[in-house]
């Protein structure tokens, strides 16, 4: 998918030396004309936010024949899930992996006929090189692929132990978890510095070390503000054990990038007839008087509509006003939000020697867990990397450029870094943090509260839907749900008024 | 559920002392009044057959604003996977089980708030009486669940492992399947037969006769006449591991039935007021000629569409005369048709002790696997079992239920059988067979000439679906995929008439 016409949305950064850093990198996602509305119209639906949430909300609603405008605050789609594509080749800027244990993505890759453009990240299965490195208390250890596995496995096994039966009986159903049952509430209540200390008796100082740095990949957080709950609830939906854990969570993605998937819905939705939409327009205040809903951007533009999907992230959501003011335990869950401070690095690296590196770096690394990602077009090496936003290792690769390249350059004497792509979900206005992973008691305090509408205001978010929360199939689910709810009331309004209608005749 | 109004389908049968065998049970997926269609109309599309696929396609095109008409040989939605409904009770009278890992069908258990109605069989989690029945070589063995897991998971492993890596090597996109691998040609020509001579020396006697009888609930077959690939696809469907073989394959049903599902799509596809339909209406021929398709039926009625969406079992579809004729390929598959001869056949027994039988009758037994699968509102035990209507073990419980409950009571000296329901799938005219089981060499020989359309035609079938085929979620998942092919199309004529009209103006 070699297309050097495409233009830089102003989200992401990328670095290189003959460059230096630059603001905005190209996508697929980016919408030109980025405005194509009536403003004085009165829409059926308008649905705030043009991630996977939003997109399916959008493209739903205008199936059924519902008059939709989709406003976004940013210059293109996809929310926390898009890809920048450099000379042809994409760079996953947040949310990446997927598999077909994920029902509601894999309904969207089999309807775009998708499937095809799975593709194994490649860190294992290269000739030669194959290695990992762990950094631990400053000194380097080399160890092979398949003992990282038995040491991430042994860990995790035990630290996800709570119940002797790997969490089965505390989240038998992934997709339908009971908040009241008394395991749920003491798992969530736990924070994952508190299982810790239950379990670090029992783990070698290696397999403490390693784990650790693996995490990354899911909280993201400061481990006494991420509930231990959260990772119970990813196990089971990974089908309870460590080898599906990986093949779900973190080996599968598209080749052609997120972007393109996010494109074909966009595309299908605009191509009803049915949907309008305003890019680079950040909602301000939401009023809903009851009978019509108006939206009023930042710049004061006003929007109508009978129906509001909101798709704005948790983490955002009270930044906006709304009318009536939102119940308190919504508005108290934006405040406290979720604490994922994720920051996800690329490296295009000319180590040919690095392409299976897996890397953890535990507890002083800015990139606590680095792997492997691919090969460039230029036969450069992709790595992919997480840092975190948290205070003593805080990695800001836009402000310091020379640290972020540090970090890749201390897993091998010999790292050439020639080109660093990346986006800061944590600094990101439109985000505030990168992928849902709540605190301590959030998830039974907070979730029902969360999924609540709110008079004409209906929301619907990956961060807080029924089966794969926190993923892109969380969002794509809750967006679909929300669309049907709305369809169903608008359709049943028109009956209404059809039979005043006719009753007064 | 109960409701003692309920009235019969022609299909299936009934016995008890009270009223002898009795043809018919009620399900809440007799549609009556049978009819509502307008013989004269000139549909969008006519779907042939009422199950998940037919269901599906005709929902989806009727929400995306086609004219379908929807026929339907039997007097009740669901094809192969129906519940009859006994005094408040289902009993599945074919395909049953659901999972979180099935997205298709997920996908509708979530769209219709269906989810909660996930029930555990609750074979292994009855206090009391849990224990394990083997019948081998005419003597009675008891064993706990655990040895059962422990024998079959043995067994199971070892025939599966055919390149060291328990499947995965051959396919390792269980949803997307390349045909022409080496892997996949040889392990297709072999039959289930050939590869156990290649494992039998491996298996004890009792993980042999166990794992053999285990396998009724797969193929269902003769051993030379079912793909031994078949098997390994299945495996790898269900996460190529045993206990998510079981999890996945043979645990979750609907509390409510799957006619309540069936039911659900249904009404919604009613409720657009897109959709006519026309039930106990068998197709006779299908003449394309190449601007419209007539439809006649054996009462020498004709319906007349656009385009056809035939969803009729592969082993029923040579029984159809094609105008023009269908490719030999086609034929030819239909004629050879699949293996499964399953019979299934539920008994409900006045023993408490046996609500957690599990038991295998292999290989001169007339039930070879059976087990309890919950209780009934008389408080009697649910008993489902699956016999075959192969020569030698030939069960056919609507000419002789006397051996039919002597197949029950071999398992337990003191079993009393009070009811017996069941559905002889392979004397079923509109079905000639269980669910999909193709022979050596079939998928690689004709399982892409199965989904290609002919002219008008469109061809869905959980027989011939890309991910779960042979189960519901295939079917559903088929019936999707067509029927955005067939909207496609018939929206671009539609742009193109319209182009073509303003020209001539």
């Amino acid at each position: 998918m070699r297309d050097s016409s495409l233009k830089p949305s102003r989200d992401g950064f990328q670095w290189t030396e003959a460059t230096g850093l630059v603001a905005g990198v190209p996508t697929l996602g980016l919408i030109q004309p980025s405005s194509h509305c009536n403003k004085g119209k009165i829409y059926d639906v308008l649905v705030i936010g043009g991630g996977y949430a939003g997109l399916t909300a959008s493209r739903n609603l205008a199936l059924a024949d519902n008059q939709v405008l989709l406003l976004e605050a940013r210059d293109r789609i996809g929310g926390r899930s898009w890809s920048s594509n450099i000379d042809g080749y994409p760079y996953e800027m947040g949310g990446t992996w997927v598999h077909w244990n994920q029902p509601f993505i894999w309904n969207e890759l089999r309807r775009y006929d998708m499937t095809g453009q799975l593709e194994v990240s490649p860190r294992k299965n290269v000739e030669g090189g194959a290695r990992v490195t762990v950094m631990m208390d400053g000194e380097l250890l080399h160890i092979s692929h398949d003992e990282e596995d038995e040491v991430i496995e042994s860990a995790f096994k035990k630290f996800i132990n709570v119940d002797g039966q790997f969490a089965r009986s505390i989240i038998p159903y992934p997709h339908d978890i009971e908040f009241n049952m008394k395991g749920v509430l003491s798992c969530d209540k736990m924070s994952m510095a508190d299982r810790m200390t239950q379990v670090a008796s029992q783990l070698t100082p290696l397999e403490k070390n390693m784990f650790e740095g693996f995490l990354a990949i899911t909280h993201g957080a400061k481990w006494d503000e991420a509930s231990f709950f959260e990772l119970l609830r990813w196990w089971a939906l990974m089908n309870y054990n460590y080898a599906d854990f990986m093949a779900i969570g973190l080996t599968y993605k598209l080749r052609c990038g997120q972007s393109a998937l996010a494109r074909h819905i966009f595309d299908e939705a605009r191509g009803t007839g049915q949907v309008d939409y305003s890019f680079s327009t950040a909602v301000a205040t939401v009023n809903d008087n009851g009978d019509l809903v108006e939206v009023t951007s930042r710049d004061g533009s006003t929007f109508r509509a009978r129906r509001i999907v909101c798709t704005i992230p948790l983490n955002v959501l009270h930044t906006i006003k709304f009318v009536p003011t939102l119940p308190v335990l919504k508005t108290e869950a934006s405040l406290i939000g979720h604490a994922n401070q994720v920051v996800k690095c690329h490296a295009e690296v000319a180590n040919p020697e690095m392409r299976s590196l897996g890397a953890t770096n535990y507890p002083d690394g800015k990139l606590t867990y680095t792997f492997g990602d691919g090969t460039t077009p230029a036969g450069n090496t992709h790595l992919v990397a997480f840092g975190s936003s948290l205070p003593h290792v805080h990695l800001s690769p836009q402000t310091d450029v020379e640290t972020t390249k540090k970090a890749f350059e201390a897993f091998h004497p010999g790292m050439r870094v020639k080109r660093l792509v990346f986006h800061n979900w944590h600094e990101d206005e439109f985000a505030r943090g990168a992928w849902e992973w709540l605190r301590p008691g959030m998830t039974t305090k907070y979730l029902q509260a969360l999924r609540e509408r709110h008079g004409n205001v209906l929301f619907a978010s990956s961060d807080s839907s029924y089966g794969w929360r926190g993923f892109i199939d969380g969002a794509i689910e809750d967006g679909g749900r929300v669309s049907r709810v709305v369809d169903q009331e608008l359709k049943a309004a028109v009956h209404r008024h059809q039979f005043d209608v006719n009753s007064k005749l």
